[in-house]
């Protein structure tokens, strides 16, 4: 997937300019200290520079992130405008620079996919969620919202920097890449969330296969055609609520399978 | 805990002035044609008007909420821009306006504590996970966020509508007013959600008690002080994240606890 998206700039060090986000840019920022944290310590190569705010010199994390730049000889910068410029929205004290990468599902994994999530919170919120559970591989279905935007990767609270991140035209093209790395179908479940789906507390998902977890929109679900595809379920709840939140339903999906520990 | 939210205006009738809202009124509004029918249906008491937009008419949900209004007796008006003031972020074609209402927790039921809760998207959704799995008293330590703001309650998708929702100052007072309710607390477990708590995994929720789950702040969690409250508990996750999102932490909690159907 990584052919997607090009570098518009130079990643050898060459000057990056720093301008409010757009998707097509490819570079991002990471906003707050903890998830610049969480970049330059799990993707360090994709880091191109530190900016903080000249006030925040003496807070503990900035400090540690200051020396992290010094070991890994990224620029650290001290630049409040830049700062207000990047992510008007809130106050934070340091920001990564650092350049969008996508990369393959591992075979024999367990795999979250998402087909056409909408919201950037609650695509950060899953990512969160599948990080602490331990299941580090994502694919997207396009279209869906932007995985970098700088809010996606401050809800993600730099979880985003922990996955393999993937993204396909199709769910088709998502087979189609397990089939070229050899994790073929057979030798894994899919579970679609869907309200026709048996209740997911009768599914056993610890059978000894790595699984895929497949949820829909946030208000369409899952296209009808899912129910053709392994073994759709449902987590059963009251008819009190139309649906439950997307980021939930994929944390209780996540937690249920989380011995299952490919 | 009714007494602390005083009606500036005539319930009986009179009429409430549509204004952009504000945490001190008396009054809300519900937000999008799903929450409005929520509000109708579980709290039809509560509801004073329903506004609609002219181009909403034909809209299915809307010409339900109008058969609705017919029978309660509710004004139903056609009010473009007073729709654009009090909900000017989004679209939605209906918005019920409503007084605010608190109750205090049934005893022997299943409680929520939210300690200091923050954000209104986290206090919403919450509010949906509670009624997916028919748990309808949720308590409220302040300060916090406002449970009736417009945002709430849509994310809530109306599902605040469902809930005894109440508000105190302090865990203490929450305590006192079980008392004063019969619902002591011997007959009921407490499992405050804490980094230094046993794992949930290990602990009985099915113990034949209702059990009244605390979760803290999004930010500082509970105080210490909890841990010398009933069973403190933690979700056992990797520390490749610093904690769960609020709304996950307590969708487990509700989702584990579901069966012990108090």
């Amino acid at each position: 997937m990584t052919e997607k998206i090009q570098p518009k700039t130079n990643r050898d060090g060459g000057e990056i300019e720093i301008k409010p986000y757009k998707r097509d840019f490819a570079h991002s920022y990471s906003c707050g200290v903890f998830p610049t944290c969480e970049l330059a310590m799990n993707k360090p190569e994709l880091l191109k520079k530190i900016i903080v705010t000249k006030n925040s010199l003496e807070n503990a994390g900035v400090v540690k992130l200051r020396s992290i730049a010094d070991d890994l000889g990224v620029p650290f910068v001290t630049d409040d405008k830049v700062m207000a410029r990047i992510y008007p929205k809130e106050n934070v004290y340091a920001a990564g620079v650092f350049m969008k990468s996508f990369e393959s599902p591992e075979r024999n994994r367990n795999h979250v996919v998402l087909v056409n999530p909408s919201d950037m919170g609650n695509l950060g919120t899953i990512m969160r969620t599948m990080a602490a559970f331990e299941m580090f591989d994502l694919a997207l279905i396009t279209p869906c919202c932007d995985v970098y935007n700088p809010k996606t990767v401050r809800a993600s609270m730099g979880a985003v920097f922990r996955l393999r991140i993937s993204q396909y035209e199709s769910f088709e093209d998502y087979l189609k890449q397990l089939e070229k790395s050899g994790g073929d179908e057979c030798g894994r479940n899919f579970f679609p969330f869907m309200l026709d789906g048996r209740p997911i507390e009768e599914v056993d998902f610890g059978s000894g296969k790595a699984a895929t977890l497949i949820l829909g929109n946030e208000a369409a679900g899952l296209p009808e055609s899912f129910l053709g595809v392994g073994k759709p379920v449902r987590i059963m709840h009251a008819d009190t609520v139309d649906s439950l939140n997307l980021p939930v339903a994929a944390a209780i999906g996540i937690y249920r399978l989380r011995k299952n520990n490919y």
